[in-house]
């Protein structure tokens, strides 16, 4: 059976991206796309690289025309969703790409976001390890799946295994990431121009400001982390590649945890992951290994001259980062197999 | 006066920010220009941009070539400073801008680069503080000065003021670079291609081994930390822009230090810095900001939720990283007036 | 049935991007890839973004190990090409994505290349029209086959129907192509370090030089143009992207040729073609519209100011410029779907 | 004796660059720098790499805050000098970086830009052959002068030597370029944000319309071409660098010029022009050669087999292009040294 699906924001990178994926999806039909002042031009204008839907007409985004799909895709900047809330009460699976549905804690939503906090819903990376098994076992069925924020599912599938496992501690994490643009969306900011960028690295959020922090710590919460017992210092960078994050993410070691001990909680939280891949020991990623793909790939050190481990995670943002994160997503929720239209590679140079 | 230099090395990239820097130095001539392999072709060959030396020649980089000036700089790599040292015994000022002369500890420089320990020179960090005092009184009428390693010079400047002011803990510094791949150097690596570098973000020397590790550790017990008690988890990442390093680097604070205290700390280690930048609170720089300067511009931020000081320096890792350092040191030695021929303002967009 | 296949040159751009398409190809197992040097290692150590292939060691480049194969693809340098001949007499098809096999004539071999003239094989580029049809009618059952250079095939594929047409003048083309470092491959050389090409422009063979020139003139006869009437001023740029081609191409307007005329030659020659995608008046196409895709996407402008037709292609060079180009040659050869594993859409932003 | 200045547009690209410059000429004093919605705010708030300049605070752009000054500079989009023309009646002298005082043309100003068309100013390319000399004997004790258009004045330095000597046809000139973003401008415009960019090379003003083509014609009937005999194929290419234009200009040889006499065309045309760089035979430039300084540089190749010369140009847009064109046009009106504070160096790599 061919699922309809409509995707909201499809004129921006996060909803062109989750239609590059459902293109080669054979379970659905993406029967309708939807923008704000681009509705009524071609789809095509604003992502010419979708050839094969070159059909479609991009439609303004309400909720009459976002209602009646089995599957709603929302790539909306924070704070839209909740208008279309009632139209898609029907909606068989409806997906939020942006962050209105991440945070369970109304707290974290009024410090970091503002505005209403909305309920929380499954959070869309199933590969992180829980209390009792894994996200994953949060999204089979579910009907509302919130996808995660690129850099926050990043640093927390880094870190997740060594919490769960008890190695790492989380009361003194760090994370540095240098980010693509892409990640800041397609409207026109004069910070994001090419020549403000191009040549330089340029750091933003400083200090603990940044809004993925609180996702992290719930993520890492339910990986087994004692709630008020997690602390990151989390800074981002702006580098000059439209795609991509590369996270170094470093917490001490725990008591006399032995180098296999370390080891053997990436190992084990991953072995079966289709979508993270935990690289051999003393290999590191880079972004051009994942650019394209639905992979976050993974290489963990152990330093004990600075008594922490490293963790160094690349991953696609507009990939494994959002679109990816909710097609698959998508594909648990709707017991279709889970790796369908995903690409496991990337492209490269 | 004025004095006449020779500059080996001349054909890569740092020889040739050395090479641009004296080119508007009113007190110099340089008179010697040289290479290993490019010897015999003209230095414009090998750096175009460099047009007001049009007129030198690429000499043969050996001892008698550069014995009889009167400042010599080595560009070269690490190890090969030793076999010039004899020759150039009465030479008034010899600056090393390799590694041989920066580390004081034998037992440092087996473990990070091996083969024969060379004596220690003044290092060539003019701002950086000191139990009495700075760097900058080792330099005073010094006859060889080491110049700095570009990660560690920036990495030491962002923290040496907390350190010594006693508001951050040296235990477990966390500093993670975003660094252009110029400071590699002009030899042709697979790893260095274009195609490797452009679009991506890759991370090297993870998990402890990078060779700056030792000289940080020694520049900040210079600046009153416990000599035993300095623990630094060290990430460089490369990342697509030519020159710069955009250095994130955190340390827990120490005790009750109050978030003025803490300001404090940098302002009066800075204040009468001209090369070193302390942008106003909640500012924090950026590459492009330093580019082509002699300047290190740093940003201090205080994350409580962290409980952890995050300092933000960008420099361009060829001037005040290297070239720059060499020659403001060169100036200082000399007893020229410090600024002489060293751009404040950078070259941006 | 499933075809065996050996890539050789596997741990480089070109072979590994044959790779990247052949692991989604339904009709071929990828039994053998082979390298020189690396011969020995596993292939993810050189081609990390190939997941689904991890299983794959390199062998040795030798006649012995590409025999024995259903197909065999050459990504090597030229001139390497013979040494393999006679092993792969009972091969059923060869491709070569080196220079070898692409030029008729042993005039031009001798001027651009030097050494010995190898046979002239199936020329690969498909849409291509010739006298009596496209190149394609002569890749249908071929045995061997050449794929085209990247640069020439874009610019035959740009001004070929206006020349078949006879609406340009094939007689005094100026060509200027910005193109990214990887179609100069994966040895490390100075000019093609990062550091060399970020935040540059960089011409070379300048003047005439180029080796795709005979082969684009090859190309425009075959299409029609009277062999010994048709001059090209060529003229490649290096910029800081590590794939594509964009190429700006003119040429004559041939008499009274009108608007309609004009685009009519382009409209007619690729109006039945998957993979040449032809914008519509006014619009130009993008490198990052055909990043990752199997797609030259060209745009046609009538400039009567100037007298001349411009032609704007873009071209991801490892995919519809060398890759993708043998792909599509090999379905046609052998009868399967020209389609087949090829992708339309692109990876963009 | 110092001369005031004032600068409008002082916190866009072209304005900062006028102020790096300016920062270091020794006769001048930057008064006063204005900007529109950012007036009131520090300039380092804008150009935080202009350390030198610190002290200065933004002003309204209006004819009161820029009048009583000896020089101000207009960087401007166009059709917004007009308003400041009464109020700078008595200024000894305006530079306009903006396109409004360069066409001399009603008829092209009407069908390029619209709107009303302004006096000409002396064209602020000094090392452009007229008829009777150079364009520098219009500057010299100039009240009023139109900085080049940067794309424009690197074609015309490209090719009027040629024209000039009669050894080009500029009847069928075709000139494609690769540029920066930064040419662009500051203003917040989605085909300019990084995302889309960064990996790309992208098109723009294809078929005849960019504005740069009928000040390229004017140049070069200045030159010596006969003026409605000038036919120009112009296509501008945006490249991921954030300044630069790599100008790739090839225009048919007339009769029978031999080499030598098209060669000497360029060689006496630059040969005292300290800005200016004839390169040797078989060379051209890069645009990092340029990068920061003054220069254009210029390589030719005569190309049998086209029957054109390729004149390849590397100039710094925001330096040669318009900042350092307009300092330098200063010098020389003002009977100045002209290559005060205008650097013959470039920053590289």
């Amino acid at each position: 059976m061919t699922l309809s699906v409509a995707v909201s924001g499809a004129s921006g990178y996060a909803g062109g991206e989750i239609l590059r994926l459902l293109a080669d999806h054979p379970d659905v039909e993406i029967r309708t796309v939807t923008a704000h002042s681009s509705a009524g031009q071609r789809l095509l204008a604003h992502q010419p690289h979708l050839r094969s839907l070159a059909h479609l007409e991009l439609q303004p985004t309400t909720p009459e025309v976002l209602a009646g799909h089995d599957i709603v895709f929302l790539a909306l900047p924070h704070g839209q969703s909740a208008q279309y809330t009632d139209a898609l009460a029907d909606t068989a699976l409806v997906i939020d790409a942006g962050a209105d549905h991440r945070l369970t804690s109304a707290e974290d939503w009024a410090a970091f976001y503002g505005g209403a906090h909305a309920e929380p819903w499954a959070y869309g990376v199933p590969e992180l390890p829980t209390a009792g098994g894994k996200q994953r076992d949060n999204l089979r069925g579910a009907r509302r799946i919130a996808a995660p924020g690129c850099n926050a599912s990043t640093v927390a599938l880094s870190l997740a295994p060594g919490v769960a496992a008890g190695v790492i501690d989380p009361g003194d994490i760090v994370s540095v990431l240098a980010v693509g643009p892409s990640g800041a969306g397609k409207a026109a900011k004069t910070n994001l121009l090419a020549s403000e960028i191009l040549g330089t690295a340029n750091p933003y959020a400083v200090g603990g400001t940044h809004r993925h922090i609180p996702e992290i710590r719930q993520a890492l919460a339910a990986a087994g982390a004692p709630g008020d017992g997690i602390r990151i210092s989390f800074t981002p960078v702006l580098v000059p590649m439209a795609r991509g994050i590369l996270a170094t993410s470093t917490a001490p070691i725990v008591g006399d945890a032995t180098d296999a001990e370390i080891r053997a909680a990436w190992v084990e939280a991953y072995a079966d992951e289709p979508f993270v891949e935990l690289l051999p020991e003393g290999v590191f990623p880079r972004v051009a290994d994942v650019l394209g793909a639905n992979v976050a790939s993974i290489g963990v050190a152990v330093d004990r001259a600075a008594n922490r481990v490293t963790v160094v995670a690349a991953v696609d943002n507009l990939v494994k980062g959002t679109a990816g994160a909710a097609v698959q997503s998508m594909n648990i929720a709707l017991g279709l197999a889970e790796t369908t239209a995903l690409p496991l590679n990337g492209v490269a140079p």
